[in-house]
């Protein structure tokens, strides 16, 4: 049986509806494109609603998927591998840097823990509920997952996507969580566009010289490990990702197939929505691009997808938290598109 | 008499307040660094406040001051300068660009007619209330205002600003309104920082290239035309600016001042900032820049006072938009300087 997936195309946002939309924007009480991006976004989440004007986002859920990496262990982080079961506490309280910029977003907040390297079965059912294993592989050593749990994983991103789409949710977002995971990240954008090593690497969460080193090698011999298979979205998940970044490619294929509108976040995020379009074909003209962090391989995927961040500030905390920063822009965008008078009413006559 | 005004040194938020801000970022759990311009915002705000972590946003108040300019008789604009008129008109009735922004951001606007070329006795007393002229001069003829005129309205500005300050604001910023006022604040950034008209002149609301050429034109022999006076910043606000614009300056010097947070917006705030950072040296610590404009002039003086802008997404409608549409960026950085663990709590034991 041949395993490799055939790619499933992905209509767009309704181009009736976006027409009607940019009628909309350019009848309104402002010189023609003077609200720039702002104006744009009303009209693309009008056209990915189907509604002119677009609804108020009252309900925006994010969904971070943690996980641990067998790299980890290899000196590729500045941080140890203990922290991200420390964050998904962190999370879960709701104390941590995303959590924050969350509550002042009205956004709401999960944590998934796909394949954390810890024991949390102390925490809610619901955030041990969908795990695959504990930590994926070290991918210049081994695949992070068997072909199978590629599979599963991302069947369970698609299964969360669906329940959030289903309970209500009107835009979606992931969010990462795992130390090491910015070596994987690096490796899939590399092995899904053809760069070399050295123009993935990145500080991660603030790695040294030679730390960054370390990691860029890491990330060379996972490439030359796994030459030549990687042509497949999944089993390149399987060799060169993890169970959250693979869960994370079918959470943001669900939600294009579903016809709801995602804000992408940073590296982990961005290198899955490659996957994804790969996957998908299409699937990338239901995402905004939230944040530009400051690791390269975003910068080379988020060009790959056409996409331009909306915020450019340095910050690379992961989390989501690029996505939640960016969400007033959409909700400006709305409000513009809902809320501003029509130039035919206010010209003197 | 030597009318000259000696420039009044402004001190900068509290160091002291700055450094506790800064240690507590720092301490947050989140890498070092990893919230970027997000966790400076906070920690600038917590001096600006003198408290940290710093207080909620709760009353941010927007106050656009508005006035015609003779140059827009001259083929500077797009549009007719009747539509000043008729853009008070929709301010004050809650629909135009920057109301729909505001009441998504919780800003609270007013409108003053400073030098509307137009009888806007109907409206609201408050809105006419501090009327300083109908119209300025067309500055590549004339002067905009005599010496007292720009003194009376660099007075009333500081006035608004104060009355504002002691009912309660936290955050204060400006928007402008008028046909051509481009016109001005391009010569403003173009006397006061040595440029020629070239480099200053800007679309403004979308001019073609015809009358791209025309405003040039009308830059450069304002320019001419004063050349040798503008070296005082309240002569080049009586040679080359209008009453409105003076206003503006009035009320950045007062707020920083009296030690309240600005933020500016595009080109005409941001060449009044140049005037007040003239007339009062180091006011400019106490300002961000909310967006990055279309207009060249905008650039050149953001990078005088050494400000680099929040949004870049080619806003430019004015009204203080671009204020408005980055305030949610100050909040993040308050949200979690209060919200976020401290890294200290979270790490495991």
């Amino acid at each position: 049986m041949d395993q490799t997936r055939i790619p499933t195309p992905i209509a767009p946002p309704s181009p009736d509806v976006a027409a009607r939309a940019q009628e909309r924007l350019a009848g309104l009480a402002t010189p023609a494109g003077a609200l720039g991006r702002i104006g744009e976004l009303g009209a693309w989440l009008a056209a990915a609603q189907g509604e002119v004007p677009p609804r108020p986002l009252t309900d925006v859920r994010l969904v971070v998927l943690a996980g641990d990496h067998g790299v980890a262990a290899h000196g590729v982080s500045a941080y140890p591998a203990t922290v991200t079961e420390a964050m998904v506490r962190t999370i879960v309280a709701g104390r941590a840097g995303v959590s924050a910029l969350a509550r002042e977003h009205g956004v709401a907040v999960s944590v998934l823990d796909i394949a954390v390297d810890a024991d949390l079965s102390d925490l809610p059912a619901e955030v041990g509920a969908r795990k695959v294993r504990r930590g994926s592989g070290a991918i210049h050593l081994t695949d992070a997952l068997t072909r199978n749990e590629a599979e599963r994983s991302l069947a369970l991103g698609a299964e969360v996507a669906r329940e959030l789409v289903d309970d209500g949710a009107q835009l979606l977002m992931t969010g990462d969580l795992g130390i090491g995971n910015t070596t994987p990240a690096a490796a899939l954008v590399a092995a899904a566009l053809g760069l070399p090593a050295d123009e993935v690497t990145g500080r991660g969460t603030g790695i040294d010289d030679d730390g960054w080193t370390r990691k860029r090698d890491v990330v060379a011999a996972a490439l030359a490990r796994t030459a030549g298979r990687t042509s497949d979205p999944v089993e390149l998940l399987a060799a060169l990702g993890s169970a959250d970044l693979a869960a994370t490619v079918g959470f943001l294929v669900e939600a294009s197939t579903l016809g709801v509108p995602v804000v992408l976040d940073g590296l982990m995020s961005v290198a899955c929505a490659v996957v994804a379009e790969a996957m998908a074909p299409g699937a990338a003209a239901w995402w905004v691009a939230g944040h530009r962090s400051t690791e390269p391989a975003q910068a080379h995927a988020l060009k790959s997808l056409g996409l331009e961040p909306l915020l450019d500030v340095g910050m690379r905390l992961g989390e989501g938290s690029g996505a939640v920063a960016a969400l007033p822009m959409l909700r400006s965008g709305i409000a513009v598109l809902r809320d501003v008078a029509l130039l035919s009413e206010v010209l003197p006559s």
